[in-house]
């Protein structure tokens, strides 16, 4: 397939989308990105990387980071993290603490933040540096070693992060977090600030689309797993939006609310898309409707 | 591929787990059901169909029905049904009334009561006989025109049914009725009393693998709301357990307190599982662990 | 005490305030009241009654007839029914059905509408005709014969009972219901609309001043359930207002959305206001002042 | 009235529940507490005091602190505080976490621990030093310059105040705290420790029988205040079981998981009772029926 025309198709079609929506600005590191960015990438399983727009622009990795610590406590631990954090949808506009009271302080899935604050949990258990654990991921996948934290971002988050530390005490009323409060949250802002390009993205996504395997060939995860990932991607993916997600896109997809979503195309390839702008329920607009549009011209959606 | 052969060790693998969960008891024709049988069939894109066990014992569709209520909706409607009813998954043990109350008279998904109650409703308005229209698909699709509506169901349903009643009179205080309420419960309830075999489900249920050519070949459904049917039975088919199914599974399906599930691998095939006792989210214990048994023997996962 | 010159005053401190807010809407007979009325009267446990403003003027008693049909089911059939509804304030914006799932099918207290409409059912067990039931207690107790059903409001509330057919169905979907549900709708929905005026109202209520003693001196209720009736009144009385009311008015009330409100001070007296104009919680904004003001004058709050 | 007598008379009669129901076991300095003790005393406003059983044992008053702290704010700050906090009971078994998500960081009331957190955030802002203010009137009023915090419960409280911790942050996370989050948890967990014995607590709070004076006949609270404390002491005081306690006592009340309840004849008279062993809704067993057995004897109730 000629990815690059396919792209530079898809760039024409959103062109119009892009600046739409709202820029994040619950911090100030996030609220001064250039509204009207745009940049789309694609890797395919042969390791062949292309993009358009501002592929090659750092941004904040946000949420997109809890598929891949996610992907690490998999690696590490294996399945008994299911015990402590669920694989089912929230469903909820009212997310978060109703749902965890509910449900005795088990997180509905490891999306949700009180779900990848339980990851991020296992991970420092697992590792001893959850945030270095998963740069380091970042890193070897996308073959980039100046992939950063983005301190000053982590220390925003952290200064504006009263509601996740309600989460993490709450969850850790119920005995469900391992290390103290304090600790989980430091590694948790820290791998949200990472900051990468759609490109090293696409690229450091590539093991979910070959199944497990990584860029060196050697195995991250059990084909099992990649497939669970997956499957969690796009029933949780990007927040409240799962399921249009998957009707409109039908592929596993997570976003953050940097602008953007990583997106899999399982055994052929991985997609990373970059707008700032968000919509209302926190995915990137013109990045949703760039995946819509690339999965029509294809035809690779899953269903 | 040899679907026989799988089929045979498919059903050889679950053996030991026909049987256990318990069958469905809110009404007594239901309740009578023998809990051991097991049945599967699949049928590939081209027309053959393959069965093992007692996959030609007809059941009662239930909430199967659904998703082809759905498609004629689409087919003959368009998408004007999304204003009425959402695709996200309902995410929420306290389902139905709850979540219809927050969001104001519309349901989450059609696949939820409330939202095959709107899906149904819509349908009676398109067609005039909502529930021959659902019927008359079955039978068309199936190659069977002996698929017959089970009325003792029906009529059990409706002395039992005072929550369904009770959610039409609740959307219908929100105006997301068109006809009056006995009418829309009787077609929900003679559609849901739909009895059918594997072997006849699966053919019926081919055109969401054919992405939404009829088995005469004509089309039922454009691609893109094939599609969309195939997204929403992924991230809503089974009950609060979709995400847990999508995890396991990694297929569409729509599953029914009948017993039965059908899953659909887009562009290759359509399966249908039946086996009565249902685990405690409603689901076929033997069914779902057959469909993962099947899909882990062929790889046919979507992700 | 002069009650004629306490009223005098009341009337004259809240006149600005008479017409604001709004009249209840959902039905046309309510709808067309002048937001302008206003009228209180006292009636004395000794039989002495007196009255200012549109005090004679008949209104739709709607939710205050809630208090006489508890008393008449605690009358008759004493305090079994509390195994049926609590006495617990709902303490809910989304109220009734969320609150009615979580707690399967028993109504927090008998004052939101599903408990109201488990007093009906039982108090049409009790009697055989729980709306003439009704009826007839107004008449003893006020001496006026010529209370009656508005049967038009009547027939007008079950045009518009989507909802409450809804809390209906969904309490017998848990087995909380004895008669069939069109019943219980309509004897709810007749005592509702009741007609009566502040004078009769406040004769009417004498019973709950009086410990128990009917107007003719015999006891209809023992003082141990004359006090429930108020303790229930002050702390679930005004729908999600009852910490507003006792905190403001500090007596037991009774309000509806015709816009009339009995309130009683156990040992002294009872009074009725009506002003048709509701607060958005769906009390009289008038009214709430004028016992709010009354409460301040002659220091007869409970507390 | 010969309130010896009464008090004897209802020690007997509440004899054969005490220690029914379970200790508070939250902390260690809590569950170890004699299960069996028992104790009331009455205060009446002229400065009488009199008791029976245990009622000169010191334990800890818990919530019951939560009247006396929302007393001094009141008197310090005026009414302003009812912009944060709502007068409503809560009503919700799930309480806390979800009301608070749902009324976007403000607490129905000041009795729930949200509610009083904000309070505690208020107090601590008018003074400088929450705990010691709230100390200082228990000291003052009781007479007894004794009374002190239980220090080893306060740690232990921090220890084990992952929920109460949740709760702070997420109201901070809505702009409804003041000072920081471990101040506030502070001094509200010193407020909780606070060690008296029925006797000063029933003279504690007799301002609340006497409208507002304090015993040395200077004014803590204007009249309307004091009105409001027992309103919201009678619609919120005994956590999820207001209704139940209005219904059966009919007095204003605050109880703590030390067993202890505060009851106030507004008036007349303020009761302690004191019994550790506690029901399913966090209420002193023995307390209740005590309260309720008074009530019957003197007639005292409001209603």
């Amino acid at each position: 397939m000629d990815y690059e025309a396919v792209l530079e198709e898809v760039a024409a079609f959103v062109r119009p989308l892009v600046g739409r929506g709202q820029v994040a600005r619950y911090i100030p590191a996030l609220a001064c990105v250039d509204a009207n960015a745009f940049g789309i990438a694609v890797a395919d399983v042969d390791g062949g990387v292309y993009g358009v727009g501002d592929w090659q622009t750092p941004f904040s990795v946000q949420s997109i980071s809890k598929a891949f610590s996610l992907a690490l406590v998999l690696a590490e631990g294996g399945d008994m993290i299911w015990e402590r954090v669920g694989t089912e949808p929230s469903g909820n506009p009212f997310n978060s603490l109703v749902q965890l009271e509910y449900e005795n302080g088990i997180p509905r899935n490891p999306f949700i933040n009180a779900g990848a604050l339980v990851v991020t949990d296992r991970l420092q258990t697992l590792t001893g540096d959850a945030g270095a654990a998963t740069l380091e991921l970042m890193r070897a996948e996308s073959g980039n070693r100046d992939v950063r934290f983005d301190l000053e971002v982590a220390a925003s988050e952290g200064d504006n992060g009263d509601r996740n530390a309600a989460l993490a005490y709450f969850m850790a009323s119920y005995g469900n977090l391992d290390n103290d409060v304090p600790t989980v949250l430091d590694h948790y802002f820290r791998q949200c600030s990472i900051e990468m390009n759609c490109r090293d993205l696409a690229l450091a996504g590539g093991f979910l689309a070959r199944h497990g395997l990584r860029a060196d060939g050697t195995r991250l995860l059990p084909r099992r797993e990649a497939k669970q990932v997956n499957a969690v991607m796009l029933t949780c993916g990007t927040y409240d939006a799962a399921g249009d997600f998957a009707y409109r896109v039908g592929l596993p997809g997570k976003s953050g609310v940097g602008g953007g979503i990583v997106a899999v195309v399982p055994g052929r390839c991985t997609i990373c898309v970059w707008s700032p702008a968000l919509d209302p329920r926190g995915n990137s607009v013109a990045g949703v409707a760039a995946l819509d549009h690339f999965t029509s011209l294809t035809g690779l959606s899953v269903f």
